[in-house]
């Protein structure tokens, strides 16, 4: 938080009290915002999956309808394009204000996304509100540029801890995201009021957050460290591959594809090609967020290729232009891979699932801590013990690119 | 970890294998020894605690005891002396390798300290067993001074870890430590490995850790986040002003009495007099480690005065020469401070024991993130988001100055 020249004479925990007085109602304005905003948007994911399960139909629309969200961002979003990167961007250098329509064009292109059959998530989205809804208070308070820096890392963890119902796990994300291999505490506060005001908005707005139940977790042991180990390291390869997969293909279209507006529509008719030519049965459970397949990966056997199929179908969907996000995606790919890895590890089918949920995302996000909490939040301390294991180790195997290009790398990883 | 230049034309992922398959056996050997250190440590403390108990004369004796712990440090430990400080200097700082007699003086010194009546705690005694043990690898391993940093970290995870029982708190507190405000993860697995198995080493020698409960967590709610800020904010001064306290008191004695060997001598004799003038009837819970004070401090209404006491038996006790270190009479501090808060603060009161007994030490030692992990290790994910914000908020309420001189300021707190 700013210190100004005349104030250095002033005992330190005053300076703080007057910093704190002025920024805890800011944080709590940024949690109100983003924590409504998430809350609108899971109502509209909620009636969107809805909808698309009722009428499988609406999938052999997604590609017009990737044609209509790619016109929207022509015609209104060529300035918040970029998305989640232009969020962690402007916190790193903060320049220009972020244009307050990123919202609700993240908002339509999201329940676009879901409704007409994209396999995408929701934390991007949930981000894209906090920061862009927050970055709004930065003229009338006359925010300079480093608080209009701590402002947006307010918004990512707001935006984050309201999404999944996560404020611990949403506070330290906003601070962790930023840089590969470091972390600094310099917005702290602000995250964590953000955040816990976020969650708890979203669910005064009566949202209810899915949980996950571990069945059963073994008291930690030396053979659970090292099967906690194993399996990270094959969650971080997972997320890299993810990660890849989704830059390669966004790459691709980018170069046969010079006309953006025509690249959702590519996808599009790709993932509905693929869904009936393989046929309903098998591949409606990839679309959308998945949350019953995630639910399913804690209490019964899966096929051991879910992830990658979920993988392949988020790739394209996220690749070609459609929004959302990637998270969603990679805690069904972590959970899903987890209980594969179930048959060859010998650790609890539903453990090994809660351990991949945030383990995969902890490697292709580079937040091995803010996942460790999430494990923590959602699966409980005893769970949380392995999957903080798998997260370090995900994360060291993830390489040092991941989901989001404008992470920069504050230390390398080995 | 190191990365040589020949290795540079390697996959990443290869040369992670590399390192990690270098540094998990070390770091699991870290953790062996460090696991049973704490365990002797433990016990022996257990020990002299049911002795002095038994034989409330022992306490007459804390004087003369003080010569002799001084007298050992003076003739074997000149080199050791700076104890935690040593540590934490050669790991920003790696010189020369920490003599082994590290060891033995702290758990002997540790031993005379409790035995006799001092207050203090263990995890000093910990963090320089782990660390000093871990050293000795550093010859026979050949590590460079870079290599020497990392098992230093180790070592200080293991030990904290394993004398606490929490290896998440324990596996972040040895990465967070070196600096205020900022935190890097180029230590991450070797802490993360003999942190848990540093655990379940101390644990594999039969070794209890005490569980606290807290009998009622509230749901989460936007006066919840304002209490725990408030209380956060009370905890971070009681962490300022006993660190400051120590400090001063260290200072006094050192200038007022030359001869070092007397300083534990005059300590001792305040302590002693101050029991005895005062009547053990009330002054008996503020010697030694205090965990039956810690354990009512979740079950039952409090002197309100008695976080101050122990504070000041605390501070004379080790700000004369005394051994063992801070961290359980800051849990002390806290959970009973937590206590008397509850006649002001509308939240349950063992509740607010809890978040005082991570926050009073999340302020003192600069680490908000391991002790909101330490929170949700001993007591849960409820409690755990109310111990969260409070330790952001005693973090930055706590000032510039920690019990530990030798941490480094890596960004301001605000």
């Amino acid at each position: 938080m700013p210190e100004t020249r005349t104030r250095r004479s002033l005992p330190e925990q005053l300076l703080l009290l007057i910093d704190l007085g002025r920024w805890i109602p800011i944080a709590a304005l940024v949690g109100i915002l983003a924590g409504s905003a998430s809350a609108l948007l899971l109502v509209s994911l909620n009636y969107a999956t809805a909808m698309r399960e009722q009428h499988v139909w609406l999938i052999l629309l997604l590609a017009p309808a990737g044609w209509v969200m790619a016109q929207m961002y022509r015609r209104f979003g060529a300035s918040v394009e970029a998305g989640n990167n232009l969020v962690l961007e402007q916190t790193h250098n903060p320049t220009a204000v972020i244009p307050v329509r990123m919202t609700p064009l993240i908002l339509i292109g999201t329940f676009i996304t879901h409704l007409f059959g994209g396999s995408a998530g929701r934390e991007g989205t949930a981000i894209q509100t906090g920061a862009s809804l927050a970055d709004q208070l930065s003229r009338p308070l006359g925010l300079a540029p480093h608080e209009r820096r701590i402002l947006l890392m307010a918004g990512i963890s707001a935006g984050f801890a309201s999404v999944f119902g996560t404020p611990l796990a949403g506070a330290v994300f906003g601070i962790e995201v930023l840089a590969i291999g470091t972390l600094s505490y310099d917005a702290i506060a602000p995250c964590f009021m953000a955040a816990f005001v976020g969650d708890l908005v979203t669910r005064a707005w009566h949202v209810q957050h899915k949980i996950y139940r571990v069945s059963e977790t073994p008291a930690m042991s030396i053979t659970g460290v090292g099967y906690s180990m194993i399996a990270g390291a094959a969650f971080g390869l997972a997320g890299m591959g993810f990660a890849r997969l989704t830059h390669a293909i966004a790459r691709t279209a980018k170069k046969h594809i010079p006309n953006p507006t025509l690249r959702p529509v590519v996808g599009g008719f790709i993932v509905t090609t693929a869904v009936f030519a393989i046929g309903t049965t098998y591949t409606l459970k990839y679309l959308g967020l998945g949350i019953p397949t995630i639910v399913a990966s804690f209490n019964s056997k899966l096929p051991v290729y879910d992830f990658a199929a979920k993988g392949l179908f988020t790739a394209i969907t996220l690749g070609t232009g459609f929004k959302g996000g990637e998270v969603t995606p990679l805690f069904y790919i972590g959970s899903t891979l987890g209980n594969a890895l179930s048959h060859i590890i010998p650790l609890p089918s539903s453990l090994l699932a809660a351990m991949g949920f945030v383990a995969v995302f902890a490697g292709a996000a580079n937040t091995p801590i803010a996942s460790t909490l999430m494990a923590v939040e959602l699966f409980g301390a005893e769970a949380g013990a392995y999957a903080g294991i798998a997260c370090v180790l995900s994360y060291l195997f993830s390489g040092h690119t991941g989901i989001y290009n404008a992470q920069r790398v504050g230390r390398t990883k080995h």
